[in-house]
C-alpha cells in the first residue's frame, strides 16, 4: 500500500427529498475512480429519502414532538442522565437521542437516521455502478462513546467494502499468532472522512482513495458491527444496571440448588458485605458447608421482623457473589442454603 | 482544506530499548514536512522506553506473571467476562487487559503501555523540533469499544495537535446553533493512520499530511479525552453494576427523609415490582402519602420473619426508583416512610 488520500467533495449544497445522490456526487466529483470509498454523511441520505419529521419551530410542543420521535425510533433505553437519553435504535445502534438531529435542517423538521443504512449504501453503490463507477460506499454518522470524551464518526451502513480487516491467525515477526484483532475498518474510514468534512460548511461527502480492495465485493454491511445486547458487557448504563440489581433483590426467588457447592470465599465475602448492616440481635452461624442459620438473640416480634430483613440482606449479598439461595423457616430461625448458581460467579 | 494524505513509514524494523525514535523515523521518512501529524504505534514507544516485563515463554508461570502485570497496571476493574478483563489503567484508559500485549515482541516479554503517553508524544515532538521539523505527534493504540464489534485505533498521547475540534456555538446554514459537537480529532487521526499500518508487517508509523493547524501549538494532550468514572454513564460493566445494586440492597441504610415527597407513580412502580414476590400473609397498605404499613395476617414467628424479608424487598424496589426509606417497627407491623432521595429518580 502506498498511502491513502482523503478528499472532500464540495458543492453538493442543500439536499431535499427525492434528490439523486449519485447524480449530485458525480456532478461535484467528476474525478471519482474505481476503488474509491465514498463516505457519505447519513444526514443527506436521510434527507434524500425523506426521513424527516415535522415539528413546531419552538415551545413545549416542539419538545413533545421530539420526545415522540425519540420514542418511535427507540428499541430500548440504555441509559439516561438529565436530558441525555442513550438508546438502542431499532437498527441496533446505541446512540444519544437515537441519532435524531436538528442541525443542518430548517427549524420545522427533525432528521431521523436512514431506515436501513446498509440498504441506502447498497442503493447508492448500485446507482454509481450503473454509471460505470465501481466504488465502496459508507453511510456515516457522529457518535459518542463510553469512557472517552468527544465524538467520532462511525459507519452506519456500508456496501462495496468489507467491514472488518481480520488479523486473526496471522503470525507476527516473533512467531506469535495474533488473536482478537479484528479491525473495524469501515469505522476508521468514516473517521478519516470526517477529518475533511465540516459540520457547517456543507461538505457532506468525503472520498478515501487507495484503500485496497474497495469497490469489489458487496461486503457484509455495517450491520456486522452491531453487538447484540446479550453479548455486550455494557448493555446498560451503570445507574440503570444498579437499579436492576436493586430490583433483582426486591424480587429474589428461591433458587433451586445449583450443581456445585458454594465457594467458601464467596460466602465469606457476602458475610463481610452485610456485617455492618445487620440488626444488633441477629446472629448468623455456618452450620454446615453452604448452610447459614440466622436467628435472633431474643424472639420478640420486633427482632423476628428485623431478622427477616437481615436474611434478605444476606441473600442479596450472596446473589451479588453469583450464588443461589433457598430459605426455609424453622420455629424462630431461618436457614439459608447456598450453592453455586450455574457454576459461575460475577 | 484540500484533502489529506495518509502515508506509511516503512523500514523502521525492530525497535529496542534506548532506540532514538526521532532518528529512526526521520531516517525512514526523509520526506517529512512541517505540519505533518505522525501517528506512532504505542508499542514502539513502549519498547524504546523499556516498558517491558519479563515473563516465562509458556506454562502456568507465564499466566501468573501476566496476571501480576495486569494487576500492577490496573487502577480498577470495570468488567469481567470469562477470561476478558476490561480495566481502567492508572493513566485512566479503559481497555482490555490494561493494554498489555504479547504480540510483536519475543515470547519472554510482555509490552506495557508507555508510562505517560502524552509525555512520550511531547518528547518525540521536541526531538523532531530540534531537527527543525514542526509536526504533531499522536501515540496510538488499538482498543475495543462498547456496543460495536471490532477494534479501532485511538490516541493515547498527543503533542503539537489539539485533541478536539470544537463546533459548539457555530451556526449552520439554517441558523441553528450547533451543540455538543466536540470532535475527538486525534482519535480520528489515529484511526486514519491505522488504515495504512499493518499489525504484522512492521509499519508502526503513519503520517497524516494536510490536517490544518498541526504542529503549531503543544495542545492539551490525549489526557483531555479521558472521561472520569464519576461522570461516565458506563463506568462499570452491566453485570458488575447489577451486582453493586444487589450489594446496595444488602447494605441499605436508613436514609433520612429527602427534601421532597415521594412521587406516587414511583411508589406505585415499586409496589408493582414486588407484587409477585411477597409472602402470602404479607399485607402492604398506604396509610398516608409516602407511608406504607406492612403487617402479617397472623403474627406467627414464621410470618413475622417473612414480613421482615418482604419489607426489605419493598425497600430495595423503592430504592431502585430513586426513593429514600426509613423503617420503624411497631408491635407486629413495620412502617416504611418513603421520600424522594435528593430530588432525583433513576
Amino acid at each position: 500500500m502506498d498511502g491513502l488520500e482523503v478528499l472532500p467533495v464540495r458543492g453538493i449544497g442543500d439536499v431535499t427529498i427525492g434528490d439523486d445522490l449519485a447524480e449530485l456526487i458525480t456532478a461535484n466529483a467528476p474525478w471519482l475512480r474505481d476503488g474509491d470509498v465514498l463516505v457519505v454523511t447519513s444526514k443527506i441520505v436521510s434527507k434524500a429519502e425523506g426521513r424527516l419529521v415535522e415539528v413546531p419551530a419552538d415551545g413545549p410542543e416542539r419538545e413533545a414532538a421530539r420526545e415522540r420521535a425519540l420514542a418511535a425510533e427507540t428499541r430500548r433505553v440504555v441509559a439516561r442522565h438529565g436530558p441525555t437519553a442513550i438508546v438502542q435504535t431499532h437498527h441496533g445502534f446505541v446512540m444519544a437521542a437515537a441519532g435524531i438531529d436538528a442541525s443542518n435542517v430548517d427549524k420545522t423538521h427533525l432528521v431521523l437516521l436512514p431506515a436501513d443504512p446498509d440498504a441506502s449504501a447498497r442503493a447508492l453503490r448500485d446507482a454509481l455502478l450503473e454509471r460505470g463507477l465501481r466504488v465502496g460506499v459508507i453511510v456515516s454518522d457522529t457518535m459518542g462513546r463510553a469512557w472517552r470524551n468527544g465524538l467520532t464518526d462511525v459507519a452506519l451502513g456500508a456496501a462495496g467494502i468489507e467491514p472488518f480487516r481480520d488479523h486473526r491467525g496471522e503470525i507476527d515477526p516473533y512467531g506469535n499468532e495474533l488473536q482478537l484483532t479484528q479491525m473495524a475498518v469501515i469505522d476508521e474510514l468514516a473517521a478519516a472522512g470526517e477529518l475533511v468534512k465540516g459540520k457547517c460548511d456543507q461538505v457532506p461527502v468525503a472520498v478515501v482513495r487507495g484503500y485496497p480492495g474497495a469497490g469489489t465485493d458487496q461486503g457484509a454491511g455495517a450491520v456486522a458491527l452491531l453487538r447484540d445486547a446479550a453479548s455486550d458487557m455494557f448493555s446498560l448504563g451503570t445507574a440503570e444496571a444498579r437499579a436492576a440489581g436493586l430490583r433483582d433483590a426486591a424480587t429474589l426467588p428461591d433458587a433451586p440448588a445449583g450443581p456445585a457447592p458454594a465457594a467458601p470465599d464467596a460466602v465469606a465475602r457476602a458475610l463481610a458485605t452485610v456485617a455492618g448492616s445487620l440488626a444488633e440481635g441477629t446472629e448468623v452461624v455456618t452450620t454446615a458447608a453452604g448452610t447459614l442459620r440466622c436467628a435472633p438473640r431474643r424472639a420478640t416480634p420486633d427482632a423476628l421482623m428485623r431478622l427477616g430483613a437481615d436474611v434478605h440482606r444476606l441473600r442479596a449479598a450472596l446473589t451479588a457473589e453469583g450464588l443461589s439461595t433457598v430459605v426455609t423457616y424453622e420455629d424462630t430461625a431461618a436457614i439459608v442454603a447456598v450453592s453455586a448458581a450455574r457454576g459461575m460467579s460475577l
